[in-house]
């Protein structure tokens, strides 16, 4: 093909206009690239003269000189032989490359991914979910656009200092965690995380080496399980009891952590007694054991204040307390934290700066002033109250029926535990009603060994119209009897 | 001491009242506890019969007897001898560890940590800021409460689907990446995140072992070589030129992973050229090596667009591409996110899932609305307008003076690196325009090993006003000659 095909061709294909935000310059550059990466213009082709296309594009010949400069620089065009500009050997390159990227794609096999959907709640009876409806959102809004006007947006700035969190927040919580859990700890010590999942994972890669090991309760959290299998720690499940966990004298235990839910064992519900939390927090303190303490919703006591928070009894520095707002609050608001012990909270600022820097301002300022307002603690006020009223109702309309379900700790939280006789199967009774549309988890589900068999059952995000409907046609399917 | 003593200090504390929030039984017991956590209580003390308790405080036998049950299961009573209830044995040691923990505390030393300040922007010439007060944060507070409208706070729940981060974001991400940057995925290849540093972190523990060796640019990204470094990998800092990184065949390096900034180089401003782009993914295809395409402010280029991502070279699914909104949109709001070879989708959704779980779902949806809208592009073109004032105002202002700075790079950007002659140390010239108030770092502050002096500048933040008078400052200060 000679240089004047080629020309022709190019005439067709450049179109440079004086409306639009770009100028001549940039068009002309990014229409002779698309040129060369769509094969019009091949390796080795030659451009006419500057003066030349200028003439031809009626525009100064200055823009084509540019355009060319820039292309040359990028290495879409060389001009080796003084004033001749020609297509580099590199474009072609470029445009297999494009053209088998292209292919690769098409032919992508396609991934298996659940259907995503936003819609929905959580169906009944599905654990530890609050009721979003009960959240007070026109005031939260409120809040959030009064802080930003307060401050000049000044909150949508970086901001380095705040890696553990916004600095009011972190007071007013260390204020409410001293009033009502007895934590007793300076703003300073308060991390805020984007949940407590986040706390416990950056706890697992601070505190544990490969090879560690770690105590957890059986059944318990698998979200926990998960954070210190991913430090490499080998897991010993200790049994629960009336009591809470049972375990051995730390002094012989050679562990490097224990991870607890003390005030309502997750999810049997059971409490650790005073007894064994003072036994686990002398044993941590004089074996130098970490203790993470996860106090998950001991805001919802239906009948009576929860016992002292572990790390309230703590002399030596080993407790970790771990909290989450999402219970509380929403769930999708992300903002959990942990109270760190003085000497781990420069270490856990540090791998926060390399995991990810400082969370959303904006929420964290918001969540600092629903706490100053007091809204906050008329809102677990409100949900304390529904939510005793919707445990009531539910266990009353199970108590109808003739199910061998034992509800052995009812004294507060989220969800209550279903003990099974070890007989029945609760991995299929479950199964069951995930089939009748109702979300309860087998207690199997969290136990690692073989423990007692049960149902979890969560009634806060349910009115007590919802309760009642879930709770007949969960009795209609006669679980007891064998399935047809 | 006898009972009858005990008896009437009893009396003195207990007083409980039928109005508030909390039964009779709760503040009996709580009321109680307080005098043993006290001491006004103390180990072995006998406490009086329900009978009669309930007679001196005027209230039902019920009560007393449930506050009794409810402190001996929680440990702080015992009655081993028949109906007779006493203060049990672990009260002493309760009471001994929350003095323990009240002197402990208050003996503590002070850690030092840096004054937090929330008032106050980046100062001239802080680099990579976007100048918060351009963003249409008034729109995005409609689109928020649009969004939360239409859902009817179904955003408020939890959604395990959105690990990767929210799907019409996803989706709308993905046009936008497509449109303008050429790069090729699916909607659900992307991961919201946190922001760039937390793509990067996950990256650095999905695809790296201890030991293994990985490219980094030199000077470079600190924030990259700290997670790379946080899995235990090698980092080998390569140089750089007019053309970006300079690198060994890749057949010969046994490296894991390389990290680039081609758009424009961080922090010098030197673009990749195409010929390197096209060898370094080749290169990566051939020796299964992966590449991190950090594309951290492409979206500003004042004279022409960008080269193609080397994302959409990729014929072999070795790049990764990672961005964020925290430069476009305002750095506090902490939204990020990293195309993913679809191999590693689900190993990142896993880790995502141990390490957090899913981000904050309203901002995520807002966002979604915000690139909907079309508001996102208009943004952009604003922003990109302003800066471009501002790189021009900065060059011209800081043209007028003396000082033997070479700006190289002027073609886009957030920065310019200001490359100084070998002899000028940049250190020290850094640390006299802090102590004048200006923030300038050095370019060797950005390097591992000796590379080329030079002070890197921001002046998207900042009004031509700011811009002028810092240079003023800056000027006025005779940075060439010996500070006195």
């Amino acid at each position: 093909m000679s240089p004047d095909a080629k020309h022709v061709k190019r005439q067709q294909f450049l179109f440079l206009t004086r409306e639009g935000d770009l100028s001549l310059q940039v068009q002309l550059a990014a229409q002779l690239k698309d040129l060369i990466k769509g094969g019009q213009l091949g390796a080795g082709d030659l451009l006419p003269s500057s003066r030349e296309l200028a003439t031809e594009l009626k525009v100064s010949r200055n823009t084509v000189v540019y355009a060319y400069e820039r292309l040359i620089s990028e290495g879409y065009l060389s001009s080796q032989r003084r004033s001749k500009v020609y297509v580099s050997d590199t474009a072609k390159e470029l445009r297999s490359a494009v053209q088998r990227n292209s292919a690769q794609q098409a032919a992508a096999p396609t991934v298996h991914l659940p259907k995503t959907s936003y819609s929905d709640g959580p169906k009944p009876f599905r654990p530890c979910q609050p009721d979003v409806q009960l959240f007070p959102l026109a005031l939260w809004n409120r809040l959030r656009g009064r802080a930003l006007r307060k401050t000049n947006r000044s909150l949508l700035h970086y901001n380095s200092d705040a890696v553990l969190g916004f600095r009011p927040l972190r007071e007013n919580l260390a204020a409410y965690l001293r009033d009502s859990r007895g934590v007793v700890c300076e703003w300073w010590q308060i991390a805020i995380t984007t949940g407590s999942q986040q706390a416990l994972y950056f706890l697992a890669h601070l505190l544990l080496k490969p090879g560690d090991r770690v105590f957890m309760e059986n059944p318990g959290y698998s979200g926990a399980v998960r954070a210190w299998a991913s430090a490499g720690a080998t897991i010993e499940h200790l049994p629960i009891d009336a009591h809470g966990m049972v375990f051995p004298p730390l002094e012989d235990a050679s562990v490097a952590l224990m991870y607890v839910t003390p005030s309502r064992q997750f999810p049997t519900g059971a409490s650790l007694s005073l007894a064994r939390r003072l036994a686990l927090v002398n044993g941590a303190v004089n074996t130098k054991t970490w203790i993470v303490e996860d106090d998950y919703d001991s805001e919802f006591r239906y009948v009576a204040p929860p016992l002292p928070s572990m790390q309230s009894l703590d002399s030596g520095n080993r407790v970790i307390y771990v909290g989450t707002f999402s219970k509380l609050l929403f769930p999708s608001l992300r903002l959990g934290y942990a109270v760190l012990p003085k000497s781990l909270v420069e270490p856990f600022a540090e791998l926060k700066t390399v995991a990810e820097d400082h969370g959303p301002m904006i929420d964290q300022a918001t969540l600092a002033a629903f706490l100053d307002s007091g809204a906050f603690y008329s809102h677990i006020r409100r949900c304390r109250k529904n939510y005793a009223e919707r445990q009531e109702t539910f266990l009353e309309a199970i108590g109808k029926g003739s199910l061998p379900l034992e509800f052995r700790y009812r004294d507060g939280g989220m969800n209550l535990t279903g003990f099974l006789p070890v007989d029945c199967d609760d991995l299929e009774w479950s199964a069951r009603l995930q089939k009748a549309g109702l979300d309860v988890p087998p207690l199997s589900q969290y136990a690692n060994s073989p423990t007692e068999r049960g149902l979890v059952f969560g009634f806060t995000a349910f009115t007590p119209a919802q309760i009642r409907h879930g709770v007949e046609t969960l009795l209609s399917l006669r679980l007891d009897r064998p399935a047809n």
